[in-house]
């Protein structure tokens, strides 16, 4: 559904608070990967574990930095001989919440995702069996997949590391960002530029396809981002309505996100903006309006995980 | 002075005591970059800013990592484009204390060594002025730098990069060691076979260049490290002696910087003792005199500086 613009004109704040919910403390968790402190300590240290790739300097905190919002703030990824892919880099801070992972969806769920990039060629570029194996080395790994999954037999597996990096990632959220206590009830969080961007964002018609705790009804929708020759969603289902469309991305913390779209190639959230609007909705802001929006989206930017770095064996 | 093993071999605790002095809890400051809790917080960012790299990947804590004791656990480095350098990554904990860096002590200070990795082909690859350039772009590091050097009409330049970095790292230090409770009086910090390792240390004659508050004279000696071709110091000072001569690294904190010598061709700390005693000293250990040695190196492992990750604009 796209609204027009003047049908949900109202002056209710109320109705407009209605429309979002506060971002929940926890993810969905799935019924087969339960969460325990010792799977998110063991999918911590595989987070930032540089010797699952195969030049031996690569871990998922690389391109998904703690320091720059879990993500690499450059238009497209570098991964292994420092090869750039065709996509960028989203953040995994708040990923739980998605229903369907990667630009294209190709996954539904983390523990699906998370062996990907260590197997991929212009990613981390293991063997997924040696990086197993790289594991198996350490007795401190030996010890941590043990308490982590205690019935199996032999728990430094593939399927355990996808968990523990699922259940770890799981906690990577942000809560209390301005507009989370705007929601709660205090109305002083957001300033007035921000309101009125938030009911600019529901009056335009935004929330159509960002909604829900993240912003993203996780569904495809064709947009043309500049330079982009990605086929999008087209590439997993071989559907014609689905070339070009990509997974509606999380807008929480998307000022720290930059750049932006599926290959990086618009760096301001003005233009990013004015962009969706004109494609999406067919929608032209003035520039007073994109203040307003982007003052909004700033206020999106939560409390950001304070992770130290684990101590690797 | 090499000293000899039995000369030395003595009873008296008081002695091996006072053959060591436990870690400062600071480095010595130089005269023209005092520590500012300022150019600390920059340094700290510039450290692990990927941006001032021509990838835009690749930060000084991607070799010297927090999660791996502040280096890589790799043979030789990974940096540009996954080329492989040619020597094996040294810790940046406690660096300050060095009177030379790099394993050829080609810079004398920390100061002199920040600048070299930004600008190397095979770590960095990024044009200084380009560096600068890049930061001079963010709001938040023009503040940061205006805070840190409030002194300077333009205060974003290589030399300011270089002293914020080495404020940062003179902070990463590692205290408190059991061998520094040991030698601040308590007796049981080290277990018997511990005490029993530094004796030999003493008595064999490690002591003679592993000396000083982080186990280091930053001086030169001739080592045949396997398969390593580096002429070492010789290629600064063209000096016939200093051919294969390498500055004596810091013991602190060995246990967790494997794998070991300039080329990293030795991932076993008892093989790494048992080559020096047996090329530096002419001293065969027994297996039991290594395990004693081995246990007395890893009573050097102090407490890891607890940094989290800054928030990089
Ligand atoms: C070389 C860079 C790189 C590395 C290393 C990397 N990623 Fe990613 N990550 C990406 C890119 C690029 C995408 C988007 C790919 C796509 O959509 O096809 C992505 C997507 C994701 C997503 C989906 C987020 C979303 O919004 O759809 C998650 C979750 C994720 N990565 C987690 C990880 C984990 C876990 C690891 C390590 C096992 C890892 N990444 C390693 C670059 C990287
Ligand atoms: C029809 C669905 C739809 C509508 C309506 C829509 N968006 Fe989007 N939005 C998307 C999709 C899909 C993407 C990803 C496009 C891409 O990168 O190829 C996206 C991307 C974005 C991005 C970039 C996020 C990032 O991290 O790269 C921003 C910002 C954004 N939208 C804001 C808005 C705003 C503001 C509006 C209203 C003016 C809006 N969107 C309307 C589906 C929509
Ligand atoms: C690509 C890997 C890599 C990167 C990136 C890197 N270093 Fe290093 N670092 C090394 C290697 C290898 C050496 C030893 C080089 C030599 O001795 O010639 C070293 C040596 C050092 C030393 C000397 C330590 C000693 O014991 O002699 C310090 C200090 C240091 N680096 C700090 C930094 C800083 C600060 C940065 C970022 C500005 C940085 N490094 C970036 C790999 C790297
Ligand atoms: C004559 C000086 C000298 C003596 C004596 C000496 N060392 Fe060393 N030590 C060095 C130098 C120089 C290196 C670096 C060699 C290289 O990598 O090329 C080194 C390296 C090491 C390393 C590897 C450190 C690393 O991080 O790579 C260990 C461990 C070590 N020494 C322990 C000892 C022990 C134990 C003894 C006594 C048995 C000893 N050393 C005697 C000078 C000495
Ligand atoms: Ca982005
Ligand atoms: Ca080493």
């Amino acid at each position: 559904m796209v609204l027009s613009a003047p049908a949900l004109a109202q002056d209710d704040d109320a109705f407009y608070r209605d429309m979002f919910e506060p971002l929940p403390a926890l993810p969905p968790i799935p019924a087969d990967n339960s969460m325990t402190r010792e799977k998110i300590e063991l999918g911590k240290m595989l987070f930032f574990e540089p010797r699952i790739s195969s030049s031996g300097v690569i871990s998922c905190a690389t391109c998904h930095n703690p320091a720059l919002g879990w993500t690499d703030r450059i238009p497209r990824a570098v991964g292994h001989l420092g090869q750039e892919g065709s996509r960028n880099t989203p953040t995994v801070l708040n990923a739980g919440f998605l229903e369907a992972q990667f630009w294209d969806g190709r996954e539904a769920t983390l523990e699906g995702q998370a062996l990907g990039p260590i197997a991929a060629d212009v990613e981390m570029a293991m063997d997924l069996d040696q990086a197993v194996a790289r594991l198996q080395e350490f007795e401190t790994y030996r010890e941590h997949f043990a308490a982590a999954f205690p019935d199996d037999a032999e728990p430094i597996n593939a399927d355990n590391v996808a968990q523990a990096i699922a259940s770890f990632e799981r906690t990577l959220n942000t809560p209390n960002s301005p507009f989370d206590r705007y929601l709660r009830g205090d109305e002083g969080a957001l300033t007035e530029d921000q309101i009125a961007g938030m009911r600019l964002f529901v009056d335009v018609g935004c929330a159509s396809c960002h909604n829900g705790p993240v912003l993203s009804d996780s569904n495809y929708h064709v947009f043309d981002a500049p330079g982009s020759e990605d086929e999008g969603r087209f590439v997993v289902t071989g559907d014609e309505a689905d070339r070009f469309a990509f997974r509606t991305p999380t807008l929480r913390n998307v000022a720290v996100t930059y750049p932006y779209f599926n290959n990086g190639s618009v760096e301001d959230l003005h233009q990013a903006v004015y962009m969706m609007g004109d494609q999406m909705l067919g929608y032209e802001f003035t520039d007073g309006e994109l203040d307003q929006v982007v003052a909004f989206l700033h206020a999106l930017t939560g409390e950001m995980p304070a992770i130290t770095p684990p101590a690797l064996p």
